[in-house]
């Protein structure tokens, strides 16, 4: 593997290639802590060609390749196995905006650049990039691309599959596929972005894409909803989309469990309400301009909302200072819960009408799994989307991950059974990997086998992800 | 052979395996006239399982298939070659709306369900599935599916891909892939649907779909505008999202000689408009309720576009009657141009900022090539995506004839070089399976020969259409 190293450094220059366990330490560890490896190096090229050179080499030297953004994945799919035989390959030098075309709606980027980058460019020339998640300060358009992220901005704007009109890629042979096209409407062959995205990184390595744009939206009504019950939540979502149509931008669900870890654990949170509830809503409308009347819009919601018993309570924002302070209780959720304690995540989709009764029936099955445990349910209820994550009983974190795979496989095995799944934005990567192949049809799984060994037939790219090993 | 008639005959019963000339004779020509062929038979199967053992039973003996739907495709891809060897799979019998689920925001359909009856069986339940095309009433919804096929809704929808949750497909060698999923966000491996998708039934036979509904949009605002340039008519689009923003629905494009064909072939359409114009705008806001405030969205753009010199006139549709007159005007172009005499079709796309260029400069080269020549061009510029027609010099057809290669060479090279695209919405086929792979790198054309040789190895599904012979 030295001659491997050697035409790493000739690559990118030694600067650029780190074997070092304290330069390495940052890569080899997920965001998560629970997925954690050894690296043959990190390699770290600072263009599309010093990409395909490493990858060249690294096919050439029978050693794998693990692609890595900005590390903030909750599956384990950018961090190396145990073995130190991997090579991770960092896109974070790649952080060129290389265009912005408000009139065409387009903006090309490398795929090191960081999503909250990539939304202000586009707010820079009076446009918007919808995506937006937790992570946007760190997480890379690479990873977000390589993962089909999702995040609040789905319900209007969809996946990040759909916000791509082309894309270039580096593949496992080191050849470079230029697919960056920016057109809207392309029917000439197999749509090969489509294979790419979502791919975890297992079929070539994103170096760059063209992305949509959207008209800028500044105006904002948004409402902290007290409703008391999912199916609740599900209706208030049709009584939403009648009033508000298209302008309606954010549909996001969090229980009291959420609501409550958040007022303990952030500074300066405080419950816009006077009581208590068991679910809430955070819903928000969206629109370029005073004549879209989402103000009407949003009281015509909640009028029609409480007359139908579907909310309780609810306050809306005044300012854009209140409008930040509702988002806070949504968005920090997440970390209040990794502050609190011990914690089991799951991103788990259903058909949206089903949605309710699986919530309702699953508490009690995970309570005899592991009596005492906390289901902090959040999420995107417009999608179908729950993060149904488990806090351990209070002060029992060693309970919680004793029970880990009982409590998972209750859950999978309930979303299975209701037709839904069991990632809707994360991924599989290394995780889920197994979970994943074993709740499809051999069919599907032989399928997708085939894709990979057909684009990846020495099997180098980031083997052990989104699919378990043959 | 006799031994897979046979066969067929027991797997669909003898009277849906058609092999009389004349029983074969619609199956064999398409809608163009251009391509034709002979069959081995046509293949009628009236259900998923059927359809599993007709494609397992031609794996079996090595025949090719060429599935088949509503037969109205324009680049050849659902009609057999002239080798009187393959089979024609005609979904035709299998008509069922499996599932209408308007809570869910789903269809769940067979692939031989015709698009006007997917559009109605949306409308019964009070929802939209806004796919629209001028063969919506005898296309076929898997024809749809296998095509990524456009229409007029792409502007507010997107493409068929974007409408798609699930697909239910038999593969090439007879097993079902069961991908039916109901769910917005999945993310748990290769988007196998998307292979699929626009494969031109290259890859396997699309059985069924879940597709996604959307709110009804009954209120509409309707404007025929004479614009003086293309140049125009994409500022006049840019206006028009600025005002209108979700509620644009439509944005279309036709030159004079365009309307001129219709006025002259088709009984009863008249100039909504006093004078001539070189170009015309359909524009249409589309909503769910008179809050939307559509008339006076119309009202601000078609008064904007005066003021900034980029319309001259405008007629407004006052009632349903005037609102379906405007339409016909822009549906009723591909029919008078038959009428009109010999035609030759293009369907490319552009970036949209070099759509307006692109249109100068291409009409004075094809001048030269076939002097006299006439450019009927109509499309959805607001997609970049122009249908790019000539019909003959007067009287002479067989000019155009003649000239045929020459002139779409000329067109498509200088899309090429724009970076544009030679087939926006139609597909490949087999009229430009030779000309699409050409115009694409090595890397790329490999790419698709490796999914093809992974999903197909034997070669027996549709061949000569969308790839060439190897």
């Amino acid at each position: 593997m030295t001659d491997l190293l050697d035409h790493l450094r000739t690559a990118v220059g030694a600067e650029h290639v780190l074997t070092d366990d304290a330069d390495v330490a940052a890569y080899v560890v997920d965001w998560t802590g629970v997925h954690s490896g050894r690296a043959l190096a990190v390699v770290r090229p600072g263009s599309t060609a010093e990409v395909a050179d490493v990858v060249a080499a690294c096919h050439a030297a029978g050693a794998a390749i693990v692609p890595q953004g900005g590390n903030t994945g909750l599956v384990g799919g950018g961090v190396p196995d145990s073995s130190g035989g991997q090579v991770v390959l960092s896109l974070g030098r790649m952080r060129t905006v290389r265009d912005v075309d408000p009139v065409a709606g387009t903006i090309t980027v490398d795929a090191g650049v960081v999503l909250a980058d990539v939304q202000a460019a586009a707010a820079g020339a009076g446009r918007l990039f919808p995506m937006s998640l937790g992570s946007e300060g760190s997480c890379t358009i690479g990873g977000n691309l390589a993962t089909n992220a999702g995040g609040t901005a789905v319900l209007r704007y969809g996946m990040t599959r759909e916000l791509v009109l082309g894309l270039e890629v580096v593949l496992p042979d080191g050849r470079v596929w230029d697919g960056l096209r920016a057109l809207r409407k392309d029917n000439t062959g197999y749509s090969l972005k489509d294979l790419f995205i979502g791919s975890e990184g297992t079929l070539g390595v994103i170096t760059g894409a063209v992305l949509r744009l959207f008209p800028a939206t500044p105006r904002h009504a948004t409402a902290w909803v007290a409703v008391p019950s999912v199916d609740a939540a599900v209706a208030l979502l049709g009584v939403a989309q009648q009033h508000a149509g298209a302008h309606l931008a954010t549909f996001e669900i969090a229980n009291r469990q959420a609501l409550d870890l958040v007022l303990t654990h952030l500074p300066g949170a405080s419950d816009p309400l006077a009581g208590p509830s068991d679910w809430y809503v955070l819903v928000e409308l969206a629109g370029a301009s005073s004549e879209d009347g989402l103000d009407g819009a949003l009281e015509a919601i909640l009028g029609a909302a409480v007359e139908a018993d579907l909310a309780t309570d609810a306050a809306i924002a005044g300012s854009p200072a209140q409008r930040s302070a509702l988002w806070a209780l949504r968005e920090g959720i997440s970390e209040a819960q990794k502050v609190e304690g011990a914690t089991l995540k799951h991103d788990v989709t259903l058909p949206i009408a089903d949605l309710a009764a699986w919530a309702s029936s699953i508490g009690p099955v995970l309570d005899e799994v592991l009596p005492g445990v906390r289901p902090v349910t959040y999420g995107h209820v417009g999608d179908g989307n729950l993060h149904y994550n488990l806090s351990s009983p209070v002060g029992r974190d060693d309970d919680l991950r004793a029970a880990e795979r009982d409590l998972s496989t209750a859950i999978y095995d309930s979303v299975a059974a209701g037709n839904g799944s069991i990632s809707a934005e994360h991924g599989l990567g290394r995780t889920k990997a197994v979970a994943g192949a074993s709740y499809k049809s051999e069919v599907e799984v032989d399928l997708m086998r085939a894709v990979k060994a057909a684009l990846d037939p020495a099997g180098l790219m980031n083997p052990g992800v989104l699919l378990p090993p043959a």
